[in-house]
């Protein structure tokens, strides 16, 4: 048996151990010299809770809705490419887990199960409920990406989160390294061809995701895109990948219905900021027009509620649940999202706050500034 | 025979070999990451002492007078839980050395010998004096909570501190990792049944004591509780556990005796401010209607003069006093409540204060400021 | 064969591992404590990049025209001394490499190849284009300062940056540890006598080169040497050294024709400021007047980018050409010079930027601002 | 034979070689947690130097004017005890040293050696020239302190630093595990009997040391003793030990020569200021009414540069000359001298200095300041 497992690192510890290293290596991984990976992490430690005492706390709510459903607490899962790597369940284990403990998910464009097979695991799993999202990446082939929105749409995904920030994709040196490539028995389930399902025999002696992307994403993507997004789909379209405020109101005026702060992980330039460190900018700069959410760097259940004092209406975890997966699929998956949950509730609890509209900027304070009062 | 001890660390490290891994572990942890656990430390390196020369230091007065009654030094014990893990005399070997002394001892709710044994302890043990007070843990059954109160009334305990910031316990890694519960020969001795006295068998695969507090302890504990323990009790009350001015004012408001600035040794939120941090906003809230104390970190006679040009009225160590009586019950309490006194008084006489009426703001300065000028 | 090279860093470890002891310090080191040394590097971290999504980034452009040529990217070799010590090609190696990439080359006075043959060997090479200037150090002599830029003139390089910043040697304590000098089948080419060319037998118990400075260098260079260069050639006269605005203002007055603001890597005067931390009050003391470059540190693309956000016409790089031409010679450094082209160009993709006329103040912010927005 | 010593910390690391472990642990320790040890050397990191170029720099000038008589240079040693366990010619090495190189020396009152043993060596040694200088301690036994000075003054000692930061001697921990004595070969040379001269048997199990000062040194030390001083002789009277811009005006008031902005090499009061930190608002507060010295971790020729930019008249070094001492005796504290000499020198020609009168407060930018321009 396995050690007890008492926060994420643990999970992280243990997938560590049972994965082959290029898989680790691929899902750990930041781009170039992940001064933004680890700065992700950082970014929540530079900030402190400010707990009122003596308010009764003996019932704590975490629920909330996000994108016109009530989930279970405001944590969901980020889109993380090629789940099968970690169990052989994929992502199919993992919408089993969301819904479960009753959050959303949000699907890769490069998963290894397709649309169908992960909306039928979680619509048929027994559970409180979740909620499924398409990630989408924008291809060269518009009719190709025309043809992934259409499947989600009728698979009953209820929200498309377009990826903006991968016109390329980042150099991620471990990648690079391993000639990075998906194990021979798996493909990305979506697409059929040996090119679009990432699944030829040599990409030579880069990173193969690399050359995948230089192939096939387009990097002409552009803020007109967004207007034929809007156009050829009812469902609401969030913006995966800003970091400005100059973007976020840009976004809003281009008609979206939501904003991801994220770097993606700190996968793609690195040197870019933590993503906590620009949210309330972006909050700012949408002046209420369109929710907010935040990835990237969420480890702990005072994470989440940091991030929701800033502003984020609910924030997404990456690579959590891949260490969950490879520690034990379903299981794994639902014992990482209930430990965060626990995490989050025992949090607020002692922070003082009952439901997430007790959760104010008044909450946190920058380390600086707790210190220097 | 042990190595020469010439500071609080070196308790510690010969502590830490004799006690048993989990107790030390119980002792010795913070909640979660352990950001404030380090951080409560911390804060003290954050300012530095300006010393004034040429003052006649030759005689050097540290008493000072702390709910109604005069101490030898503005240095007290804290409540700590179950001593008699560290040594078979336990809360007990803890009063005699504050009797010896000089100074007030704070007894846990969660003693391992009784309100009784521990005030006749220190009524009858020599020296010159010293004084009890009893940490209250509000329990769901109001009546024992009462009876806790006139017990401590009758033994003679001269104050009430009303922990207020652990309506659920913290998660302290270790201690879930460990299943910690009390060995079997001892008991929460305040307390007759074995669900109250925490020597159940068996609590399951998680923290032993964060069971027992969801069983017992009063989530639902409120500022009106404040105005029933007032009112219940002629012994000045005291909230353990604020950390904000507007909480420190609100309680002020209640009719509280005192507030100590607490985060219970960095065990129950992790990421709250370090006590040192929040010290003058909170004596600043209180416009001077109560005194102010502070704990946690507290490891040096320098750290004792840094918090009382802050303005707290007094200072309180936790685990100091476990470290000294690991190492050798009331002696090593002893040592240690002597070694912090030496400190201290140097620490005052260097810097060219000769009583605590000369400890004034501009004693300290931020390392920063002193960094910049 | 050696391991893949994924960033300049690899190169770096191979190199030290091919080179001799004595060698490979005196290519590394800096002054003193090196402290100046690695706040070279640590300044790029310093600040971030803030990308800006959804712009059409399908192509992306890195030429800049630099001292009236045209080149292909913004990263330029700086001079570094006695390359044969690297390879046996030295010189004439990286001559061969940066025309093949199409940039610029600034040849050291000390080179261990003659003015002449690395001029022929540019010119002679196929590949793109490329450019060479001279580094100019001012001897006592002037006669043979004199002789030295007529010889530029003739063999065509098209600038003279004349190093300001060395009166003296700084103290690089390995080369006085290991009393360096060069190894005896070398020669600084461009010198006839024994004792010019830095090839005497014995230079006692300190750093040769040291001495050799000594003897040779003009410490009392100043002002209206600078008027005295100007008027004797004709070519544009770059002064190579200056880290503040006040000695900037002062060189554009005396009619230079661009500044590199420089701290010599760090092997000059330890202590002095990262150069990259007074980039932007240089460019403001020229007002415009000249082009600013900047040398010291840069390792990636993204430091490349974040210079020439904070107004750097152009960048240049001193070890990273050495450790390239230590593992492969003139391949070595093609390669060094090929990898950041490509991680600037990907960085300047990520961050929106389709060219340099794009690259804006906007792009960067500092890390406190960033993370206290 | 040694290595090769090319920076002051070579010296250290082969006299801790060299030592008995109780001598190198008493010259190295500071008090208790080190803190202060380690900020004095950290200060001068704090600072960048910002050179000017192109200043005829062929002859740089170190001399100066201190306490009426010209120095080769603005470092002096400071006064530090018992100088005879790293030498057998103790402190009449350092005095010859001294006079060798030209600059001024501050004899301890617990010198291992007698006053007119040290001047004598100073005088009658070849050498271009120096000062001797006596650091007075205050005994209870004010007749005893008397003939202190009547001896200094008859011996043609030329000022008098008075320590004013040891009412009580600081807690050096290492000191107090070792139960440092002095070795039973040595005793104070200036004092007649045992008590006196701390060569007493036994000092128990503290520190001997703090035992010694407690019954022989005066706490109750205040300003009146000043103008005690002031009166009873026509020396120049310095005190030693001010940290604040507070007590440096008072001291100016009670007709001070000099004050020496000192904290005792960081072995007094733990958590004070170092010393260049409170330079500054030092010499402000004197506004000039007298001159400004500094002692505390300067251990290059850059550190002192930087004292002298922010206004110290001279600079004085302790630890250091004790490792020459131990090294190599006279020999080994020239070398010393000679090397930060040496490295000054440099430093000012790097700088554009040619002579103290050119280095001014624009010299210097605080880190944070030249990193935020
Ligand atoms: C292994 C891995 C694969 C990812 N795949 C995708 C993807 O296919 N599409 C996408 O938009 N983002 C992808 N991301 C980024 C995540 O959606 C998310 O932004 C990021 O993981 C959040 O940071 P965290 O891992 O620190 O929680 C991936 C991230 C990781 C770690
Ligand atoms: C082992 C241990 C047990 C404790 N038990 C109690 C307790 O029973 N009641 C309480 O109010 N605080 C308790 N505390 C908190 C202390 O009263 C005090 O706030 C804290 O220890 C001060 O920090 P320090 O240990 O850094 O000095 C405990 C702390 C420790 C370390
Ligand atoms: C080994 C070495 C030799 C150098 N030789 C010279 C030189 O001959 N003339 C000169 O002006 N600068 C010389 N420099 C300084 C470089 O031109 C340049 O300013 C510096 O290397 C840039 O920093 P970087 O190495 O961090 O890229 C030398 C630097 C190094 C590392
Ligand atoms: C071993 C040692 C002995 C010292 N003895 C004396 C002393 O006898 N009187 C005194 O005023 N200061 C004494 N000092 C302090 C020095 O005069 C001086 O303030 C300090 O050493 C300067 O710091 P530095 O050692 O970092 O250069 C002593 C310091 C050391 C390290």
């Amino acid at each position: 048996m396995s050690e007890k497992r008492v926060c994420v690192s643990d999970f992280e510890v243990e997938a560590r151990k049972v994965l082959p290293k290029a898989v680790y290596d691929y899902y750990s991984s930041g781009a170039e010299e992940q001064v933004t990976l680890a700065d992700n992490v950082a970014a929540f430690k530079r900030w402190r809770l400010i707990p009122r005492v003596l308010r009764d706390v003996s019932s704590v709510d975490l629920s909330v809705s996000v994108l016109g459903r009530k989930l279970n607490m405001p944590l969901c899962v980020a889109a993380t490419a090629m789940q099968r790597m970690a169990h052989p369940d994929g992502e199919t284990a993992t919408a089993r887990a969301c819904r479960a403990v009753g959050t959303g998910m949000m699907l890769s464009s490069w998963a290894t199960s397709t649309i169908e097979e992960v909306t039928s695991a979680m619509t048929s799993s027994p559970g409180v409920g979740g909620v499924l999202w398409l990630q989408l990446y924008i291809y060269k082939d518009r009719a190709l990406t025309l043809s992934l929105i259409r499947r989600a749409e009728e698979a009953g995904c209820e929200a498309i989160f377009v990826t903006v920030d991968t016109p390329y994709l980042g150099r991620r040196l471990e990648d690079m390294r391993n000639c990075f490539k998906l194990p021979s028995h798996l493909r990305l389930a979506n697409f059929s061809t040996d090119s679009l399902a990432f699944s030829e025999g040599d990409y030579g002696s880069d990173s193969g995701l690399a050359v995948y992307v230089g192939k096939a994403i387009d990097p002409a993507l552009c803020w007109d895109d967004i207007t034929w997004l809007k156009k050829i789909t009812h469902l609401p379209v969030i913006v995966k990948g800003v970091l400005t405020g100059e973007d976020a109101a840009r976004a809003v005026d281009y008609g979206v219905d939501g904003i991801l702060v994220s770097n993606h992980g700190a996968r793609q330039l690195d040197g870019v900021p933590a993503t906590l460190d620009v949210l309330e900018e972006v909050v700012e700069a949408t002046k209420g027009r369109c929710d907010v959410y935040l990835d990237g760097g969420v480890r702990r259940g005072t994470d989440v509620l940091k991030a929701l004092a800033l502003g984020a209406k609910a924030v997404f975890i990456g690579r959590p649940v891949l260490w969950g997966l490879a520690c034990q699929g379903e299981q794994g998956v639902l014992a990482v999202l209930q430990l965060l949950k626990d995490e989050l509730k025992l949090a607020m609890a002692l922070a003082g706050c009952r439901s997430l509209s007790e959760v104010s900027r008044s909450l946190v304070r920058r380390v600086e500034v707790t210190s220097r009062i």
